[in-house]
């Protein structure tokens, strides 16, 4: 094993398929997935991702230094085609920002969001833990961006694009840069079960109790 | 209302009782509370305890003054006689350090610790989040401690003593001197929607997947 997401892949290689080949993943796919739990999904991932920008950016800040600076940048560089291909989505759905701020959090994005900005206490425990949903994506993208239906084609042409693999690319070698630890690895392997679960509580659309 | 704590009380009264009178703890009162669920349930509850311990230092680190240093003094003054009770019961059921180490959070404790944790940024989301476990722990100690239960009793006896009371009326002295807002309010009704899952995760005894 020469880098780190190899060795990741490799020891926690069941949990990674269970999170990329979920039920919800392959529903999108085949176009059975219903709309409603899409449209769960789909508010309980913004909120997930505006506190996600949240814990990137104090992370970067707690760490601001060339490296990080030119990392943010290939991330940043592609936000606007994902949030037109985000707002597209809502606007199709007829979700708006307000109602995005009422709905509560579930338990698992409550869990996931709250573990994000601790993680970013440091750069490094950031990146562990940031890496399962970046990377995981692109590779989610590339399973559904041929549905049947239209609307999760389109969602998924946005993971699946070249400019998503960028990003992908990119913090799969800022992850390859840092040297591995048990501690590091935890975040990793927290993150995968998070998606996990976050796929699952879509599915069957938990309760919303948390704000 | 004239204090803080009269108004959540009011306010989230459903919620409250829900907690203080989940099945789990009238199953401990009427002494048909499974021991392998209170097995589950002390071995997290190690867990949660030590995080808190880390929030509650944190949190009195960021704004240590004279208020805070004599909280911190009323509050561990106690310490020791919660510690000899808790470390009794463990030896009673053989759970010995290294299992707590070993064992993985339930999803809700780790919500709940991550919580915790987080809110310690600043001392007044550190004692609205926390006050739930601490205030009604006394209330489900008077609760508890007339168990059938032998070992029920002697759990609860610690929090219904008049050395935790001390406790729980330090941190309500606290809570009401501070000025609330919707933001703190928010770490309180989490940190109490929190507590009911968690006896309901120790009853069901969820997987245990994140360390």
């Amino acid at each position: 094993m020469n880098d780190n997401f190899s060795y990741l892949k490799a020891k926690y290689g069941e949990l990674w398929k269970s999170y990329i080949q979920h039920e919800f993943v392959l529903r999108m796919k085949e176009g059975s997935l219903p709309r409603d739990s899409f449209r769960y999904y789909l508010i309980q991932d913004s909120k997930y991702v505006a506190e996600m920008l949240k814990a990137l950016t104090a992370a970067a800040a707690n760490a601001m230094d060339d490296k990080v600076s030119s990392f943010l940048t290939r991330v940043l560089i592609s936000k606007d085609k994902g949030r037109e291909v985000h707002n597209n989505l809502l606007a199709k759905l007829g979700i708006e920002e307000n109602e995005i701020k009422r709905t509560r959090y579930s338990l698992v994005n409550f869990a996931y969001t709250r573990h994000l900005l601790l993680s970013s206490k440091s750069w490094d425990s950031f990146i562990f833990a940031w890496t399962p949903c970046m990377v995981g994506y692109h590779e989610v993208g590339k399973i559904v961006k041929d549905s049947e239906d239209e609307l999760y084609r389109e969602w998924a042409s946005f993971y699946a694009s070249d400019e998503y693999r960028e990003r992908s690319d990119a913090i799969l070698k800022e992850l390859n840069s840092i040297t591995m630890t048990e501690y590091l690895e935890s975040f990793f392997e927290n993150s995968v079960r998070l998606e996990i679960l976050f796929w699952e509580s879509s599915l069957r659309q938990s309760e919303l109790l948390f704000r």
